[in-house]
């Protein structure tokens, strides 16, 4: 299985391409960094909550959208 | 409103006691430096995606359980 920080990369992508967001854009939105921005795509840093929030808001979604769910039958 | 890591704070601690989990145990579940546990049960710390799932799985509940979500109509 992907790691979450992976799943919610591309989930950060498919949202931000679907609504023509660009990482530079979206480094606007949020005032995250935009070398982070660059880092969060591709799936290297697991980032805090309060990212995880600026993110969804930029994307106007809930932090659910962008996160896998955890597969318990998987155990 | 609270911030993200303050209700995340709450829904841990209500997730735990309903399940008879102290600080300690969570902190061997997850293998979670305990004082970082005493700091996460406060809401004073921006947890990482990471310790999110980790902290999910030993509570046997999805991060979305633990997450508030973002109130549009608040705009």
């Amino acid at each position: 299985m992907s790691e979450p920080k992976q799943v919610f990369a591309e989930n950060v992508r498919a949202l931000r391409k679907q609504q023509n967001i660009s990482q530079d854009k979206l480094s606007k939105l949020t005032d995250i960094d935009r070398s982070y921005i660059g880092r969060i795509d591709r799936g290297e840093v697991n980032i805090s909550l309060d990212k995880l929030y600026e993110i969804a808001k930029a994307l106007k979604c809930q932090p659910v959208d962008l996160l896998p769910s955890i597969n318990y039958s998987e155990d």
